[in-house]
């Protein structure tokens, strides 16, 4: 079954990402063509492709640099978009979904990307891969353009689950300073927890909980604690990754996501306005290209499933192939630091931490 | 103590409002100079100002357009921004905020406008005006700039109460219609549940009860039902109105101010970093500005609090003129177009609706 995964794996050094080939809006070409851009850009990748065999050989067939750099895993069915995830559950096996999870499983692939229904993809996750020793509930992890030099803060959970206790937003602060630790190079991230005003006596209950859990977790664990933090900070460069539940976490996103896509429609409408403004618009080319690239979407795609005994990226249902380039690089680059295990260790230190004694000892240094 | 009032009222035509001149984080000046634009701009409005009455008198005399339209209420002190409520209901009647509140209760104003702590000002309110009967949380009613053709949509509660249960958010349904008729002129509004998907089978279990309710009431209620709408509907077209819990409303707003205020700074970044993006900077001036215009938040300032015995204005604490003059603009708007008590009646008959019979009855249709 596998002589072209040894060889992409082990002989060739080359690290391995499961790809699901359905699922996404633009269908299989925007994700062959997203592949086979991060191919060209990324000499130490491979690929294990996900879907109707015939029809992804042909069109990894029409893209040379991917010769040589892609098995397939042949799936005749979609989980389709709209489906419910018990639904997906039903069709189990026969899709491509589920077959892409099966290769982290079995460890040939470092992580998977799939551009496919988020509940679906969640759940099959959590069913065929486990959740990790202490993590109750496991979350997505996304990436917000900020003011901080890495150029992202990391809010999760961005809709995994509607609810969160204090326990798992303690959980959501371990595992998003881990990934901002091994994705984004920052040692020690700052971790601030989403809440109505900064003062210690607002909010509900269990964010009061979490404040005090996560306060004295902090320095055993790695991570600094800035306390509450409100959603101006979201953008900002007070912290570097934000926790909330689920629900708050999603309404979050998806406002900021609906401001900046109509203040980028209004913009592009305000340099249609006159012929001055049109000539305008040509001469500052270059300086909304580069505005445009800096808060570009595509460019930060990819949700990261954390707490689960394996990476899943979670790319946008309407990735172009730069999109699922994105989400492909952030795979590669979670799969090579073995992110998975890291995190597997860090979650179980802090889990073994008896929770009354700060000082009694400290996690593994070595993430 | 009315004689200027009674003119301005009574024998004038004038429309009341009550300003409290302190509080905001610009000092009374700023104050002073957004009831001067108002002023130049209506001719039928008139104040009563609100705070250290000498202070106040030498920073009116240098308005002209002033004269004869303000009335001074003395008030030695200030309920300060990072005052917790409880000590600004301590400090009590001597305060600014206070005596604002209190023209509109003894009926001399017909709104009053304030840039000071919104926590107090909540407090102050709910004491001094009442509940309206049947209201069980008064909710902050925020504009946000829209694809609409008002320019706006109106999402509440913005931050009054972090619980909301299925009763409350039909409350603020019905308000959010009545706010969205009276200030915006939106005949008939289509009012959205926040969730984190449009599908009925999502969100938490209040949420479908909620549904359910609104489903139910709109009909007799004068508004449309749109069902659960997402975050990226916040500056979309597809309701008018946003029905959410305080908490999850004020992280909301939060972030799409966060993320706005992002996008404004990498523009003006964007445009600074050539010779020639400056030239296009120059030439794009009307473009800009244009834009610059329709999402400048001084120009929708104002959360409404809803839900009580008169009303109150609370306008941003950095506030400058243009700001309080927008805010002075709504609380006028409101004012005369008797929103309160057309409100009370809205309420009252729908509280009067037996919820298993939505046939039994119909709101009054004066509203």
């Amino acid at each position: 079954m596998s002589g072209l995964t040894q060889t992409a794996n082990s002989d060739t050094g080359r690290t391995v990402i499961s790809v699901d080939a359905m699922g996404g809006d633009r269908g299989p070409a925007a994700i062959v063509a997203g592949i086979s851009l991060s191919a060209k850009k990324n000499p130490d990748i491979a690929f294990i492709l996900h879907g109707p065999e015939e029809q992804l050989r042909a069109l990894v067939a029409r893209k040379r640099n991917l010769d040589g750099r892609v098995e397939f895993r042949d799936a005749p069915d979609v989980a389709s978009m709209d489906a419910k995830p018990s639904q997906v559950m039903r069709q189990g096996k026969s899709t491509s979904m589920w077959s892409a999870i099966e290769s982290v499983r079995s460890g040939e692939a470092a992580a998977v990307v799939s551009c496919g229904n988020t509940g679906a993809l969640m759940m099959l996750s959590v069913v065929r891969l486990r959740k990790l020793p202490g993590v109750n509930r496991p979350a997505i992890a996304v990436l917000w353009p900020s003011k901080n030099p890495q150029g992202f803060n990391i809010l999760l959970d961005g809709g995994a689950d509607i609810r969160a206790d204090e326990g798992d937003l303690l959980q959501y602060a371990l595992m998003g300073a881990s990934y901002a630790r091994n994705g984004m190079e920052v040692a020690h991230p700052r971790v601030g927890l989403l809440n109505v005003g900064t003062e210690e006596h607002k909010g509900r209950a269990e964010l009061k909980a979490a404040h005090d859990l996560m306060a004295r977790n902090a320095d055993g664990s790695n991570f600094e604690f800035a306390g509450f933090v409100e959603g101006t900070d979201l953008p900002g460069d007070k912290v570097d990754v934000i926790v909330t539940d689920g629900f708050t976490g999603n309404v979050a996103l998806k406002t900021g996501e609906g401001t900046a896509g109509m203040i980028g429609a209004q913009l592009r409408e305000a340099f249609k306005f006159s012929p001055l403004s049109r000539l305008a618009a040509i001469m500052a080319y270059t300086s909304l290209n580069r505005l445009n690239k800096r808060i570009d979407p595509r460019r930060v795609n990819g949700g990261v499933f954390l707490g689960l005994n394996g990476t899943v990226v979670k790319s946008h249902g309407s990735s172009d192939a730069t999109g699922v380039s994105a989400a492909v690089k952030l795979a590669f680059k979670l799969g090579q630091s073995g992110f998975s295990e890291r995190l597997a260790a860090r979650v179980a230190s802090a889990v073994s931490l008896p929770q009354d004694d700060p000082t009694s000892t400290s996690a593994d240094e070595n993430e």
